[in-house]
């Protein structure tokens, strides 16, 4: 029975062994070259027990903005044609708009009047097609739209305009023991409902932008009601309070793509042991877009000056990707 | 060679299946009885793949109150006296508040006159205890405080004062794969520094009260500094806001003591399939204390009438635990 017993143990031994490392072939929608071994030598770096730049596990968090870093934000930001359609689809229980700004040039596709109404035109936009129902009718609303709406170019849904390489990043990641986050500039209960299956983030590894909303008893049934008022507006220097607020741990990697993503590297590249800062550019108009410094949504400039300086990896979409979108 | 290919065939099988579920042997400090085998019954029946209240493993949230729930709260919760050694260290440099409401009052220990501040006086004590520092700073500040202080019945460290039934109850929940979340009235980042260490509840899995804080840079080092001002306030109808907001998913149990916790527990049950509430009555004199309707810390009326009308669990701490403190 010796050898048996051996055979036993050494197969115990080799399943209950922490998973082996992803391999960086799991990264294949990334062309070989310097962006791709940073991330693997980063990866590396933080995943060796006894290096020098070792993290335990559960300090490996991870954060990811979504719009243009995760999947697309052209030609402008996904989250602003459901309030524009949201917008259009109330519209006939409200005569009143046709003559009322930031209403009024919504129904006439004018884009130009839209901006001109400024941020309150913005927030009673936000107000009007995020806020005045309960959480469960907001999270059908938001889900049914994003089943059912396609992007104005490529006629997909956006769940399918994300980006390959990307996604195997989150993945090779999580391989590696990091836990993953979103820190979105964009709606967290318009992200929440769909992450999940499209990213593999769960919820509650969801942080966005977010209105006030209160607890309500009606008849004696509890519902969450979503109230005109913005709570919390996580871009800029909001992702880092974000991050403090929703996850309480400094994390020590985090990919962008825009400035508004420029103080969470920042604050993750502060802190005192190995960090990793990376940023999509948007350098592919044949495959996706190209836009940095003069964008309307998703600029880039003061990180794609400064980010090399400190240390921050910058992805050439049109280099470093092989491939853009999922088969 | 082919009864080894079996028995190492066999040795992966058993190695691969998801664990077995934990036994109730495992919540060895509750007595058996009505309260531990509602226990029991929730959590088979959730988690029996089949079952009519099968709930997939993602979906299984449970959110636990923290003050008199997993820890104590008498004679005063925890986190007030952490504030009132806090004004007692700062004093000296403050000279002034030897006449100043109600700063005076905490000096003098006159509890009556910090009463009798009202909320304005509370919300001065938590900013100058809570805040004008930054997150790293009060991070230690807090843990070293946590590591220092001493019961004053007991003379033991707040940290040991937690309960073993629920510790067994939240590993328990674990094992059957619940994602085991604390939502409590307390300061989210008082509790996160110990958390982990304490209960096996990771920083990102705290819900809590907060303060504002913001993200600044200064000599080129980025900081979060903590602001004076209320943000959030996780406690009453406020818990199922915390939820939403930091969890995104409707809990499917919830466990509390006090009324502070009535709503988590209402919005719990109203979900549409099976769902567990639980209170935990202090009624234990003489192993630690007892008090509900009429106490100042932890009032529990409201919950103690309507929650078994409601099909609520209550925990009787005399009866039901055969231990409260561990070893």
């Amino acid at each position: 029975m010796s050898l048996l017993r051996q055979i036993a143990a050494f197969a115990i031994l080799v399943l209950t062994l922490p998973p082996l490392a992803a391999r960086a072939d799991d990264l294949s929608s990334w062309n070989d070259g310097a962006t791709k071994q940073a991330i693997v030598d980063f990866v590396s770096a933080v995943s060796t027990e006894g290096g020098a730049d070792y993290v335990a596990p559960g300090e490996r968090v991870a954060v990811f903005d979504n719009d243009g870093t995760l999947w697309g934000e052209q030609p402008m930001y996904v989250q602003l044609v459901f309030a524009l359609d949201r917008i259009k689809a109330l519209a006939p229980e409200h005569p009143e708009w046709k003559d009322t700004e930031p209403f009024k040039s919504v129904l006439a596709g004018d884009a130009a009047g839209i901006a001109a109404s400024g941020e309150k035109g913005l927030i009673q936009l936000v107000g009007t097609s995020h806020a005045g129902m309960t959480s469960d009718e907001f999270t059908k609303i938001a889900s049914d739209w994003i089943e059912t709406s396609r992007h104005p170019k490529s006629g997909k849904p956006y769940t399918s305009m994300i980006y390959q390489p990307m996604l195997e990043l989150i993945s090779y990641l999580k391989a590696n023991s990091f836990e993953v986050f979103i820190v979105s500039g964009g709606g967290i209960e318009f992200m929440r409902p769909w992450t999940e299956r499209v990213y593999g983030i769960p919820p509650q590894n969801v942080v966005g932008s977010s209105i006030k909303s209160k607890y309500d008893v009606k008849d004696g049934k509890p519902k969450i009601v979503r109230l005109p008022e913005v709570d919390f507006v996580d871009d800029g220097p909001g992702k880092p309070v974000g991050i403090y607020t929703h996850i309480g741990r400094q994390p020590i990697a985090a990919f962008g793509n825009s400035d508004g993503d420029f103080q969470m590297l920042e604050w993750t590249s502060s802190r005192p042991g190995r960090s990793f800062g990376l940023i999509v550019h948007h350098d592919d108009a044949d495959r996706e877009y190209a836009y940095d410094r003069e964008s309307h949504f998703g600029k880039l400039d003061k990180g794609l000056s400064e980010g090399p300086k400190r240390g921050w990896t910058i992805v050439s979409m049109k280099n470093d990707w092989k491939q853009v979108y999922p088969e």
